[in-house]
């Protein structure tokens, strides 16, 4: 079983000392010996450290690699969407099985790779794209298609968790505790793709296609940052016994048109304390599923580094070596509900609004009008004299506000409308809340 | 694809059911339909309340049913070890494919259905028996496998994890907490499999089996229930910042004479609150497993109870019904690395130890002489004054020591030769302390 290996960065190299540390353990458990026929970098002569592989091994032309006669399985760490992309259609077109930890491509193309497996009857396994070393792919594909998965809801990324981490346990605001995960090495320089919530709105795509037999993609996932995410807004949260988080949150419903069909988001959202993914701290990521049959199951892990992403690249690399060996590959996409993707609008959620009101006689029959007005249906009310909440914002009272189950298009209204009304000097926080009724 | 079924209690008209429900899903997910061939019960007539199904279907003949030409796939959900054996390992020889639940046989006769599905060239699946609806063997058995798994630590029993959670709630002793358990129908009649630990330990069994590629039995299982947890070991758990749950243990190590091992335990311990596990509740089970890349993992869900367990028997009828149709099987189990398992007096624990000693001098000097003499090195000593220890011994004064990690036979031979010493009354309370260090 010969392997080429495409990107020698964090992921690449622990794969290839994986690789070489555990040949025996892999050979017995695949059932033949793995060799690695080449690794593809962009630049010769880098220096790479004490790396227990053949100099001779590496070289600059990928394409040239992917298409040698003795290359059985590709493996992929580059990430990106081109070269990648053309890269594995190739590769999966010409038969050869392809491993990959690129979440970006698969949830912008994954139609692409898809087809491409099918067509070249070749495996396409991606487990590293998700929650890193946590095994949550194979079970949603496998071992949770005897049930019907009603929701997903998942902690995806490592960075944005770290902030809000930090954010609640120091009553930091996001740019300082940003700074001090980009000093710790948990946030990259250009923090964007993580704290815009890019990427774990592709984790989102990726999640929801697996669990809902339904190809989402990137562009149909409703996406929402934590840069606005406030010190005030977790505190407020810490007054109601929650917590916030990045949530990536996929789930099953009816359109306005009464047909089943999913919602898929990422926005950072208030979560009860005593909430599972509640409890999830630091980098950690964890993934939370919701099935008819199953009930409430929880993944906890890692979700990135180079030794846990590599793990479950191993994890896959094993499992094409023994399909390629038995002759057989493994249970393609399946597709088959083709269920639309409801817009954001339709999608149900709670929200938590407070407001700096003036302290009068009706005011809250006025605030209460609107939410009625939208069809809203309030869940609880607090009413704080000036100064006792977190922040002292020295206003006349505030209004703390959460709301029933609601179409979000319908709480949005609502909000705007809010703004609007006399006795209400400013909205100080709005947040999703998820994880009750 | 057709299937037999044997048992249609609890777990087994909950499959019925979804498979009923699900059939058009189930269809489109194995690629062809799946019908049920026949039910195995032990006496007809019984009212099977609404189950969708032919009442037709029934016969008390498991053995006419599974022989039958048209049957492709055995789901057993009877539980025990005969005449469940003797039924699965004939199926396998005929190259049915069995899908089962029976832990008890499997941690028993493990390899006498192992080798039937190999000579049978048929798929052996039990993704229920262990932890209910958390997948949770298949992520062992195929995502892992890249990866070397060092320990995993498990809550396997709902039942003992109930009452140990009411006992920490309430201060409850056992017996109270175990009658709240079997008048809400968490604990059985008899509750020996649960509370002696029996049913753990067969799960331990089939989780080390998994883990480290080795078979490892029932009798393997180093096993001590919950019965004689008091009230008062709870109370010191709480003042150690700890809780008591009743673990499986399954880790590598090496042994005496330095070859690597296995040690494979199930026995109440103190766990930090701050562990991952020590907030798995009521009947909730959760397996968290340590991998060399992957690092720290956790599965979580329920472990028990029909619909629960029929999602895990789905799951692995969706498999094996993917498998027929490819005409190819499951790589079969992976006992490559054949490790020995290690004694429990071989197995490296930390022990909490709560005496009631005589208060003067020299005391600390004679018990901490018996513990340097056994090798065992002290981590913490706490001293109280009579009384204010959570039970109010009324004795002189209360000694509570914790120790680093030493082997078990170390650590009992120390609190053995404790009980002989003058100035020690009595020992309170000896428990073993996990997930630190």
């Amino acid at each position: 079983m010969r392997l080429a290996i495409l990107g020698c960065g964090t992921v690449g190299s622990e794969v290839v000392r994986l690789l070489h540390e555990q040949s025996a353990d892999l050979a017995a458990r695949i059932g033949a010996p793995l060799e690695i026929a080449g690794i593809a970098v962009r630049r010769l002569g880098r220096d790479r450290g004490d790396l227990p592989v053949d100099p001779e091994l590496f070289t600059t032309d990928a394409v040239g690699l992917i298409k040698r006669d003795d290359v059985d399985v590709v493996v992929e760490v580059v990430g990106g969407i081109e070269p990648a992309r053309s890269w594995l259609v190739d590769a999966l077109r010409a038969g050869k099985s392809v491993v990959t930890a690129n979440k970006a491509l698969l949830a912008e193309d994954g139609a692409a790779l898809h087809d491409a497996a099918a067509d070249g009857r070749a495996d396409l396994y991606y487990e590293a794209s998700v929650a890193g070393a946590i095994p949550l792919l194979r079970p949603l594909r496998e071992s949770l298609h005897g049930d019907r998965i009603t929701r997903v809801t998942g902690i995806v990324n490592g960075t944005t968790n770290f902030i809000l981490s930090a954010m609640d346990a120091t009553g930091a605001g996001f740019a300082e505790a940003l700074e001090e995960a980009t000093e710790l090495g948990y946030a990259e320089a250009d923090p964007t793709a993580d704290v815009e919530g890019f990427d774990a709105a592709a984790k989102a795509a990726i999640l929801a296609s697996l669990a809902f037999h339904t190809r989402v993609g990137a562009a149909d996932v409703h996406r929402e940052g934590i840069t606005e995410v406030t010190a005030a807004d977790v505190a407020s949260a810490q007054a109601m016994g929650c917590t916030i988080k990045l949530l990536c949150i996929a789930a099953r419903g009816v359109d306005a048109a009464g047909r089943e069909s999913v919602s898929v988001r990422v926005h950072p959202a208030m979560i009860p304390r005593s909430h599972p993914l509640a409890s999830v701290g630091d980098a950690y990521n964890a993934v939370f599923v919701e099935a008819d049959a199953a009930g409430p199951l929880m993944f906890y892990g890692r979700g990135a580094g180079g030794a846990a992403t590599a793990s479950a690249v191993l994890g896959d690399i094993v499992a094409v070596g023994r399909n390629r060996l038995a002759g057989v590959r493994a249970p393609s996409e399946s597709a088959y509900a083709d269920l639309a993707v409801r817009p954001m609008g339709e999608a149900l959620t709670r929200y938590h609004v407070s407001l700096d009101v003036a302290d009068k006689p009706g005011v809250l029959a006025a605030v209460a009008g609107v939410f009625a007005r939208h069809d809203v249906s309030i869940a609880t009310v607090r009413q704080a004299p000036a100064g006792t909440e977190p922040a002292g914002r020295g206003v006349d009272a505030v209004l703390v506000i959460v709301t029933h189950v609601a179409p979000d298009a319908a709480l949005a209204a609502t909000v705007e409308e809010l703004r609007g009304l006399d006795a209400v000097r400013s909205i100080a926080s709005v947040l999703r809340v998820e994880g009750g009724e």
